[in-house]
């Protein structure tokens, strides 16, 4: 009979392995994440109770390397192939990294939508390094699981993985001198609102290479005062400062609204004219999720839904005039849990 | 008989208005600051036990405008003309403010270092703004006092006047969008050293007249994440954080330290060597104080004196030999208190 665990990542599987019992089939639920959230680029990320996805991983008797199989609702989006799949190359730096020649399957349950800023292949990594760590019989720190994770995500950025591991809200600093990151429990008021246009953006990479142009020194100073506050606004519980500043990003949204990133007819003015209106009609902060498209919404849960409705409806009306179409609307709020085994045999 | 207040300029003086006696000569305690703290440049500041100034704000019956006086170590290095003195000219804005045409005096007690990076403009500001508004019997809120003396201060910037106004840890944003700014209770467990160079720094609108270049994409994210890292492990009391981060500024320092700004033999790669040794070998941190040229170093007091008085020995020689001379150096730490009132009668 197959047992059911539900505990984060950071204080894994020593109980269970006294048992020695060797584990089969593992399957995983891994939050979907939000980054930069406003100033934060590469900088922050946020765990999001809604959407997320499931995966399995289980040992092939007698195979070598990794096989891929991905259903859901985004299937056909999330390549099949080993050396491109996210979940794979992370299974494959296990597999690696363990010494043993052993076969894995993974299986993905693709239901967080694909390049719309919402770490999909961040949580596809995730999910196979803590689901593959418990197969191998490994023994990793936090840190190894997020440096593996991160190695096997386009681009390696660590920012959406780390909080596809841990949950929370993280301020990561990825810098030649090493990885450091904190993870701080959100205030629990946050509620969050997610809009997803229709159209994909190419990749995260094609989104950085629009980055062409230095910021200035007041943008450097003010994106580092603006992500201050917001990180100490997060540890202390002030929802005022995270509203008021949040949508304060001195550099990065402007550069790819006028690249045409957020649709290519929804510019740097129209963005700055609807965070404007949200925030002093409805108190709501908007900001772009990742690189985007998708738009994030966050809002004081104490003040009722009734503003964030008439701000979605405001925004959607926006986003289907001006940015190509809306896919789909997420309510959610944030998730202390990262990616966490729900079931083994 | 005078009566002697102590409390901080958060919650000042509707108590004593009740008694309607009117108050003539109020003697302020004022601490110095730091700011930037490695690199939270012109956001991060920190109000210092010591140094402290004090000042006295008296009426003169029948005077009118702002009279200064100066004394003490440093009374040389203060400008005693109210055109150009911080203390008169933030009295000079109060009493514009409350219309009324008394005459003040100002005597300054000169006891923090001057133009060594270490807020002596910004400290006489806010003791005159706190000991101003109650010999006037204004009722200032803490966004306005912060306002006035911020707008004495040569340049405008606020970031050593939060410090001095409300002590502690403070996060500031200098926007277009207006001020916002975070005070945070530094952890209790940090010490402080401060080495004070004999080279006089020319001013802060100088030192920042030296950063032509613009800093990079990576130096702008490395900016942010490793200041949203310092504010957030602030207000958690991660000390290890703190004295990892701290030392890491990726742009300001480096270009002041090759502009001759922290001494003319004392180039970055000096600093950048100086941090890693102190950090590595005694479990310092090392940082530059503000502007300059004043070096500070922040340790953790759990560990003892031992290790940071022979990185203090060490550094002291670097300054002799590389840097122009070691005028003084000054143990201290972090104080909760700002601006405040000590005496008045």
């Amino acid at each position: 009979m197959p047992t059911i665990h539900v505990h984060g990542a950071g204080q894994m599987p020593q109980m269970q392995h006294k048992t020695k019992k060797q584990v089969k089939k593992v399957r995983c639920r891994v939050p979907a994440s939000t980054a930069n959230i406003g100033p934060g680029f590469d900088a922050f990320s946020m765990a999001l109770e809604e959407p997320h996805l499931e995966l399995t991983v289980e040992r092939v008797e007698g195979g070598e390397g990794v096989m891929v199989d991905v259903y859901g609702p985004y299937s056909h989006r999330v390549p099949t192939d080993p050396q491109r799949n996210a979940a794979a190359k992370a299974l494959d730096r296990l597999i690696g990294i363990s010494g043993s020649g052993v076969g894995l399957r993974v299986v993905i349950e693709a239901s967080i939508p694909v390049a719309k800023g919402l770490g999909s292949s961040g949580a596809e990594a995730a999910g196979a390094v803590v689901a593959g760590e418990r197969i191998l019989e490994m023994n990793l720190n936090e840190g190894e699981r997020i440096t593996i994770a991160s190695s096997a995500e386009p681009g390696s950025h660590a920012d959406n993985v780390v909080a596809s591991l841990l949950g929370g809200f993280n301020v990561i600093d990825n810098s030649p001198e090493g990885l450091t990151y904190l993870n701080i429990k959100p205030p629990e008021h946050i509620g969050l609102v997610i809009l997803v246009p229709t159209f994909e953006k190419k990749s995260t990479d094609e989104a950085r290479k629009i980055l062409t142009t230095s910021p200035t020194l007041v943008e450097y100073s003010q994106a580092l005062s603006r992500a201050s506050l917001i990180s100490a606004a997060m540890a202390l519980g002030r929802m005022d400062l995270l509203l008021k500043l949040i949508p304060l990003d001195p550099f990065i949204e402007r550069a790819r609204a006028n690249a045409g990133l957020y649709g290519a007819g929804y510019r740097w003015e129209h963005l700055l004219e609807d965070k404007k209106k949200l925030l002093t009609e409805y108190g709501v902060a908007l900001c772009i999720s990742g690189s985007g498209p998708s738009r994030l919404l966050v809002y004081d849960v104490r003040r009722g839904l009734e503003e964030v409705e008439r701000a979605v409806e405001y925004l959607s009306e926006r986003i289907e005039r001006l940015a190509g179409g809306l896919e789909r609307i997420i309510y959610t709020k944030p998730t202390t849990y990262g990616a966490r085994i729900i079931d083994e045999h």
